[in-house]
């Protein structure tokens, strides 16, 4: 059986893994990840990186082709990397170049977002669908196609930014320039900010804290408020609730448009607690029109989705 | 040559026209085209059209494929309407099966939105595109895709409803139920309406009329807006730009998500004047990411648009 080699450079993590083909399930033969340091540059994560590839093919074998997931605009046509949003260094790099060169087998090299969706697709929550979207919901908001059951990725390969839809005029400050983006109103670190606001709205500077499971936490992230909403805080509840709807204000909007057949949904904002799924759905199924089915289902693959997307890659091999 | 029948079922009108592959001119062979009289039922329109098409036949000869648009959704895998928006009597009508027993040949049916989009692919605006989107701006908004090269429908045949995303919330009140939909902010009955709207807020209600090339109407529609902000008149103009922005700001979200190559705009309030071009253009240019680009153009085809996508329909035969 094919045995393939899977890099993911991620934003803030590095995973290598090897699986054969058909893979039987979705245990790898051997996987590596270590966390990327702060500071740190492009050499540097393609030196660990290798280093990684070289440890598992000493335990497996050596691989018959590699596919690659980068975090950041990639030209896949040719393997080349543009830049990475997190790192120093990635400007330009032929990336799938140098591994050819390194390991004498095919490369290919797609971005994490087209990965992801294609990793749920063949061996994850989009099995058996011809159309789907893939939203990651994280520290950002961004998304894939598999369209006709091939990666879609828009002719200046942008196609998928669905966190730069304007779903609430005049809102939250968004990184892309303007206001009111799902990204602003949806992503983890606009839950804690909204948050944050609405803490000192209601009780004045003195309110810049939340009480959660015992503890009095006054740095908190998305997860806390998902938790002190659980536990029945009428604020955080309020705010993923908001949070939800304009994520799904875009998601309904994404499916009038195309109406692919599955939204799968991914990022670490999606284990949040059923108050926000339901707000997400609700939100999806009232914007889009009664005769566009919506079904929005959570990411099976988790971290790996990236990973498996980039066997998918290689699968022709 | 292959000789071709093409029947569009439209909106208010009827046409039929023939041409050979490949057509050497977006001139027709033959052209049959008459306007629905109102209250006529599905019956009637087959029987004209089958009327029109052997006219048709009878000048230039038996054809060795038909391709039809329609008016309405459409499951063109197997060629049978589900329902006319316009005409009653369409119901599960299999037409296709019905015109292969009346004519003898091979019959492939579509909706006119997805018709029009690959008609402008294949001979229009789009020529050269690999992935596009149709927009018709009319009584209501509608649009279609091609992408990879290919129609794109979706799962449930429902893709390209970009009028039905919301630009305003809490705006003008849309036939689907929800407020602000571009459709309710943009159409050209929108444009009259607000324009109405907007003169009985500043006269009072002896304001409902406009000055249009020196004539007094009382009852105008876009047209007669579009000519008024030409003319100067300053409401008129404000009411044209906001409509035109409303749509760019839809384009916008389509280019985010999908990075078409081109968008292509057809239907009557494309007729407009630079005024809503600029609009349109300007409101998709600050809703895409800089990163994403965005050519807007107007459709080639006018009017044809539909049957030259039934053209490209059966073009394989």
């Amino acid at each position: 059986m094919t045995l393939l080699l899977v890099l993911d450079f991620g934003g803030t993590k590095l995973s290598a893994a090897a699986t054969r083909l058909p893979p039987t399930s979705l245990e790898w033969l051997a996987l590596r990840r270590v966390i990327t340091p702060a500071g740190v540059d492009g050499a540097y994560e393609y030196a660990t990186m290798c280093q990684m590839a070289q440890e598992i093919i000493a335990l497996v074998g050596p691989p018959e082709a590699i596919g690659v997931s980068f975090g950041g605009p990639v030209d896949e046509s040719r393997g080349v990397v543009r830049l990475s949003h997190h790192v120093a260094g990635w400007e330009n790099v032929p990336l799938a170049d140098w591994l050819k060169t390194a390991f004498g087998v095919p490369v290919l090299v797609d971005n994490d977002a087209n990965a992801a969706a294609l990793g749920e697709y063949r061996y994850g929550a989009g099995q058996g669908c011809t159309d789907l979207f893939y939203v990651t919901v994280s520290t950002g908001v961004g998304g894939g196609w598999v369209l006709n059951g091939q990666p879609y990725r828009g002719s200046g390969r942008m196609a998928g930014e669905i966190g730069h839809l304007v779903v609430n005029p005049g809102g939250m400050p968004c990184v892309c320039g303007k206001r009111g983006c799902v990204e602003a109103e949806a992503c983890g670190p606009a839950i804690a900010q909204k948050m944050a606001l609405r803490l000192v709205e209601e009780k004045g500077k003195n309110g810049q804290g939340l009480m959660v499971t015992g503890q009095w936490v006054t740095d908190f992230t998305a997860r806390e408020v998902n938790a002190a909403a659980h536990e029945g805080h009428p604020l955080a509840q309020q705010v993923l609730t908001e949070a939800g709807r304009f994520l799904g204000q875009g998601l309904g909007m994404a499916a009038n448009l195309l109406n692919p057949e599955r939204i799968i949904l991914g990022g670490g904002v999606t284990k949040c607690g059923p108050l926000w799924w339901e707000a997400v759905r609700g939100a999806a199924r009232y914007h889009a029109l009664p005769e566009v089915e919506v079904e929005v289902v959570a990411a099976a693959l988790g971290d790996d989705a990236p990973l498996w997307g980039a066997v998918g890659l290689v699968s022709g091999f």
